[in-house]
């Protein structure tokens, strides 16, 4: 039987190892807080108690952490990932990282003999739960049919988009384009509150044209209702802004709007909001209207 | 049998006049350039010579024009709508025009005993001929159920959203969000153009998950190929923007990216693209872009 190390069980990770072992795959993890991992016992998820005794015990590793350095450290580190692992190893980030991170990563994991992929996701909590999580795979089409019937466990739109950093690059548009249509969103409704227009009707009507988006359709009522628990943290929106726009500075390319919504919602970080779901964008039009 | 005055005969007006005839009602029209009537007698619209015989002969008058100016001077002008209307008429103006505009229309309509609505609609050339609008009616809810079945021949989303001018308030949002909707999938598109990565998969990934829209649906084509023929003209998006700037600063509500994208806007105007589809908004990019 195949056996999945899996590494990072947070909001997202926990879910998505859980729908590997669902799916019939001998999933052992590895968490740096450990009690995390131990409550997916139950779902038959055994725990290693160190990343060697992960990666010798495995024949594909998934990571699943919150930004580049932490993936560098467990794929690079002295006891990382790549210290450990024989040639023939599959190696797939599914973390948002910055896309010349990974494609350092590929570069690394090539000279050893380790097939890398990156894969970021979207969908959220929700989407990691259903199982029905976007993927967007880059690296060598052998790595991808690799590594496609686990993604299979995990989502439902499995796209390879390119070569090594590929991933990350779609990812980071992901992130720019939910940032410009939560932008959007929030100001159309500000609008509306102030000339008193019936919201309900409001936004079923705009969900019905031109207007109408996942974003419209997901995060209006958190909107609406001005509850921002997450979902999808600020802090971390904060964190893939900032990947997009020295991404954007390395080609050249210029991103009005994703200067404007990096600012707005660095701003709700700096004071205090980074553990607000994104939604809550809405605050900063709230905040400089009457 | 129930007669349809309808005034305004442009890309909108003359396949939702249509659609009202098909649907069974006896549509007679009047139009600054008359040609473009004639052309319609086809589907059994006859054209009245001035906007007297038209008021006369109808029992309800519905407008589909460019602008406000033109909207107050069909309705209010010397020998326009309000000057010969009997009371008890339904008067419905379904141009996207200023808000303000549209509450004041209301307001003369009531003291002539004119029961008057702003119905503005989303969904472009193609939901008109489809018979597929987005209906957003501001008015009084015996207006609004006067004219349904008008609405039900012409759109599919047809929402009372409040008080007169609410319609009008509701489409300003509308445009507000396509704007952001449109620069968003615009920098995404150069942004991932300038990494190499394979556009159409990474485009389908991206539709899957929380980045999706109609816009992106519809218009990624246009910018993928910078293909720009209307669809919806700029100039006509520019006017929008303007009215809902002014709509917003009327009651304090500050739109950063609505004033964002509404210079991009104008900027495409200023040299000459007016005539080209919104999605041409990717050229602003590509121009800052290396």
């Amino acid at each position: 039987m195949v056996t999945v190390g899996f590494i990072g069980f947070g909001i997202m990770g926990s879910p998505m190892a859980t729908n590997l072992a669902k799916a019939g795959f001998d999933v052992v993890g590895f968490n740096r807080t450990p009690e995390r991992v131990g409550a997916l016992a139950s779902v038959g998820i055994t725990l290693a108690t160190s990343i060697e005794a992960l990666v010798r015990a495995s024949d594909v590793i998934i990571t699943m952490l919150p930004d580049s350095p932490d993936v560098e450290s467990v794929a690079l580190g002295e006891s990382g990932v790549f210290a450990h692992a024989a040639p023939g190893l599959l190696f797939v980030d599914m973390s948002t990282i910055r896309p010349d991170v990974a494609a350092h990563l590929a570069k690394e994991a090539a000279s050893r003999g380790i097939d890398a992929l990156d894969a970021p996701v979207s969908g959220g909590e929700a989407g990691a739960i259903e199982g029905s999580l976007s993927i967007m795979a880059g690296g060598s089409s052998q790595a991808f049919e690799r590594a496609r019937p686990y993604f299979e466990a995990m989502g439902r739109t499995i796209v390879h988009v390119g070569p090594p950093g590929s991933g990350q690059t779609v990812k980071a548009a992901n992130q720019l384009m939910v940032a410009a249509n939560l932008q959007g969103l929030a100001e159309a409704v500000v609008f509306l509150e102030a000339y008193g227009v019936d919201m309900v009707p409001a936004l079923e009507v705009l969900g019905g044209g031109l207007a109408s988006s996942t974003v419209l359709q997901r995060k209006s009522t958190n909107m609406l209702e001005r509850s921002f628990a997450p979902g999808f943290r600020l802090s971390l929106f904060t964190k893939d802004m900032g990947i997009i726009q020295a991404a954007a500075r390395e080609k050249g390319v210029t991103l009005l709007l994703g200067s404007l919504v990096a600012q707005t919602i660095a701003s709700l970080v700096a004071r205090g909001d980074g553990d607000l779901d994104h939604s809550a964008m809405i605050r900063v039009v709230d905040e400089l209207s009457k």
